[in-house]
């Protein structure tokens, strides 16, 4: 039997399931003493886990079983449904020796979930299966050209490591040819850009065993990238009326009890330093107390609000070891983080600029493929703070914002933050997995705990909404999206390298380098290969390393005072001389050009 | 018997410890049943511990005690040592019920310390205090206007809160009136500047009781300063070859372990957060093992040094409550700390630029009161790693650059860090107490710890030196020191308010509001005062704010198109066009133009 067996599924479903039966005739053929244990559809296609004893089969086997696979979808053989006692299943189980699926059918049958005690088999031409279906009708129904055996890894019985080691083939599954061509042109893509693997070739960052898992070290070329993320969202935030605070990354355990982040939050904290009996102190998982302290930090009047502080703020976060993944998930990040404070009249026109801010940033960094999402809360759950009327009310006006913003957006129930609704931002990675990378909250609850107030224009003492807002995201999680989005050829502005200038020979060696100067003076990230490889390889080596412009300087160009000027993405070359090159990087980092997308323009 | 006796003490010392005893007399003529408890010179003066019982002395005395002191000093009475055995010593104190001193003498007898078992006395006109002196011959000797009462406080005897609560009255004392007065001016011009008061009064910091003792947060103004620092430090790194990395705060205990921190820095380390038997982590206490990890991520040839690793890093130590002083000693902190790796050919042009970088700073920002330190090892002491040969040829190194340079230092043995020589910073506060703003050191000895290499022309493996550097300390020490020499009155290019423009009636708010918002959108941090408060009320306000541009605009500036642009630190008054202010302000901004000095002219 199958585990993942769902009655709903579709068609692709269905074919998927029925691949990894064929597969498993396919492989019997070859290995009849095989042992089988289980053969689910997964997305994008199938397995089937195998215990070959002592005559393993490897990736060069793989051939000759899709072969047999074919044959067998040629002969065009139904599948069959029937059903046995649970006695009379073991006995036929265990009779064929199969070792695997007898201790699956035993717990089956002491489950007590089996309607009628019995056990449903699907066959299909000689090979027949214990398995719950659905399946095609008949093997005809299956696109021949739809589907490719895809790998082998090791896997342990019931994902016990100990248990016996299995032997696991994988194969892809579409619909058609072309979809299946499609999804491997899509993971080539991803992997060519996986941040981890870039993140290495390109030395943007480090993740290493003596530091923690998890806890990432930012080499210089990806401190670059930071650092222009964070220059960025500080011009944006200071002419958004924005004041940055700086908060330490840590505080005392009391102040995480009265947010309610502890106990609630515990598990993903890193757990405390000590000091004595009443005193401990925590890593901070979010920044949201730390200002609340700074607004709290004398008394504020209306005349004050909005007031809106922001803090690329360092948290820290105890995921588990088995979900950290590159820069995507983490222990350590910096958050592009800021709490507006404000009277009820404010909060729509305050969501309202946020969420322009957010589609501004994504538009000028060309996020196209992302989908917003109202997040709200579950009246049936109590994972949220019991106040049904603050819930309607606040859930209202963020639902009217994105309307009038005439943004596309989905609602979902259950998704909400503890105290309040929110709207995410999700970002489909090449494969289409969908991550939240930033979001959006509404806060009718924290200003309560933290007791924090304002003097309105009547006198009265008022509580100030808040909201939370990190558009940027983390740098880890916007940085490991933008690696892959732009497949580690960043624009000029934000380019660990900017610039590398080619001299063809000795003699313009002395004018490169004095251009060099000029521009680094200037702040710009230029360097000058000066190694003794020939020019083509320097070009590749430039290309390699996915610099946005190379300039190329030789007799011709040093005479006239120019520069060959070479862009990644286009391999466009054009002649500028010296001034106006410069001229132009500057105004290209001062609009900050997304110059890494060939319909881009250099300035004229 | 007083203590801190010491016989070979100058004469401003005998003063000092003279007029503790004329004080004593003076008391005792106006509360003849005081008891006397110690009566020491400290700095700046002297001081004495009464128990009055239930007829307490207050502020309101001092003026009647100080005239007594006068009287006795006109009577030029010599001061007189005696002996007498201890028994003689505790009879005559016990009958005049001393019991204070008595309780000492019993204590110093017992000690087994006196010579001749015998204890002196001085007298002074009717007054005789057990005491070791030295003293003046004749209190002629004593300046009479170089000396004040000053203040009055409680003070437990022997510093024992479970011993009665006394009577300390304080004194200033000096060689003449005119250092008497210079010293006071000084005090009242630190009280005055006092980073934690201005630090309160000028909202750039908060400490927070919830959050932690010793952990700064920073408020909008004081993270103005903080990142104008790091802008700063950031262009100047870069124009000198550094390379930027942001590594985190936090790592495992494996980590320091290897430094050989651990356990030796322990106790100025936050406790572990345990996460299982074989795991924990630490808060760093400093960045050097990260950039040492960074260093390590790859092979290293020698082409690629002098490496320069900087990063404004956050560090935490857990310093001893009692030694938290607002920001000049806490326990989290943010370093503009930098290591060069580079070979032994290099160190001396590396430490050179170093120490060079270090003058460019201070002397732009105008710090002049510092002394250089050499810090050397102590031969005699384990506190260092042992190699003597490695020891002298980098102490050799190090004094050669600070020759070379023409510096003026003094050289203290037993100063260096353990793993090499040393170059301390020390600034005098205005107070005179001389601090440790930053040091710069040379280390020959994490290099083997980490295992770092590089490969030399010759192929062979070789280990780098290390040049820990950090010129402009830590945000917090820094910050301290400028709050106080600058006297919360910061240069426009830091100031958090660079500009405050007052209309001076409605007509011209539209006007006022427009320049405004060309300036904020050039990213000045201006504001204008919109209060209803009177036009000299505003200007006060801005003044008491210390902003250091006061742009005024009236009818006529506004038919002009002009400002009216007063100084804080000058006061001068001038007129300038528009346009032509934004100009100026641009070039403060780019040339960091340290306006609050008045001797600093505006750009032409």
């Amino acid at each position: 039997m199958c585990d993942q067996c769902d009655p709903n599924s579709d068609l692709l479903y269905k074919i998927r399931h029925s691949l990894a039966h064929v597969l498993a005739e396919a492989v019997l053929q070859i290995r009849p003493n095989a042992k089988l244990a289980f053969g689910p559809p997964v997305e994008n296609g199938f397995y089937y886990d195998f215990d070959f004893g002592s005559e393993p089969v490897g990736e060069a086997d793989l051939p000759e079983i899709e072969n047999r696979m074919r044959k067998i979808l040629k002969k065009k053989v139904p599948f069959v449904r029937s059903e046995m006692t649970v006695d009379e299943a073991l006995a036929f189980l265990e009779k064929r020796g199969e070792v695997y699926k007898v201790e699956y059918a035993r717990e089956l049958a002491e489950s007590g979930q089996l309607s009628g005690n019995t056990l449903s088999f699907y066959s299909s031409g000689d090979f027949i299966d214990m398995c719950e279906g659905p399946h095609v009708a008949n093997t005809a129904e299956i696109p021949a050209d739809g589907f490719a055996l895809d790998r082998i890894s090791g896997s342990y019985w019931r994902g016990d490591e100990k248990r016996p080691m299995l032997t696991r083939i994988y194969g892809l599954a579409f619909a058609s040819k072309a979809e299946l061509d499609d999804y491997r042109e899509r993971r080539r893509l991803a992997m060519e850009r996986d941040h981890r693997r870039l993140g290495v070739e390109l030395e943007l960052f480090l993740l290493d065993e003596e530091v923690g898992s998890g806890i990432p070290l930012w080499l210089p070329a990806g401190t670059v990238i930071r650092d222009e993320l964070e220059k960025w969202a500080r011009e944006v935030e200071f002419r958004a009326g924005y004041q940055r605070v700086s908060t330490p990354a840590i505080a005392k355990g009391d102040l995480y009890r009265r947010s309610g982040h502890l106990p609630y939050y515990k598990d993903s904290m890193f757990p405390p330093m000590v000091m004595d009996e009443e005193v401990d102190y925590y890593l901070r998982p979010m920044n949201c107390p730390h200002h609340h302290k700074v607004y709290a930090s004398r008394p504020r009047s209306y005349r004050e609000l909005p007031l809106r502080l922001a803090e690329y703020g360092q948290d820290f976060r105890y995921e588990k070891h088995g979900s950290l993944a590159g820069l995507l998930r983490v222990r350590a990040m910096t958050m592009n983080d800021a709490h507006i404070y404000c009277t009820p009249d404010q909060v729509e026109a305050e969501f309202r600029a946020v969420m322009d801010m957010y589609h501004y940033y994504y538009d000028h960094l060309r996020f196209g493929n992302f989908r917003v999402r109202l997040s709200l809360h579950d009246p049936e759950s109590d994972k949220f703070v019991d106040n049904r009327e603050a819930w309607e009310r606040t859930e209202a006006t963020v639902r009217e914002v994105l309307q009038h913003l005439g943004v596309q957006y989905e609602e979902e129930r259950g998704e909400a933050a503890f105290y309040g609704p929110k709207v995410d931002i999700q970002v489909k990675n090449l494969l289409g997995r969908e991550e939240t990378v930033s979001t959006c909250q509404l806060d009718f609850v924290m200003a309560d705990r933290f007791d924090l107030t304002y003097v309105d224009q009547d006198g009265q003492l008022k509580r100030p909404y808040i909201i939370h807002r990190a558009p940027l995201s983390t740098h880890e999680r916007m940085i490991s999206f933008l690696i892959e989005f732009y497949g580690g050829a960043f624009p000029t502005w934000m380019a660990p390298e900017q610039v590398r200038i080619i001299p063809v020979n000795t003699d313009v060696l002395d004018f490169a380098l004095a251009l060099r100067d000029r521009l680094h003076e200037d702040l710009f990230r230029v360097t000058v290969d000066q190694t003794g490889e020939t020019f083509n390889k320097k070009i590749r080596n430039a290309v390699t390393r996915k610099v946005p412009n190379i300039w190329v300087i030789g007799n011709r160009e040093k005479a006239e005072g120019a520069v060959t000027w070479r862009r990644y993405c286009t391999k466009d070359q054009i002649s500028v001389d010296i001034a106006r090159a410069h001229e132009m990087l500057k105004t290209m980092r001062g609009s900050r050009l997304m110059d890494n997308f060939p319909d881009v323009q250099l300035p004229g």
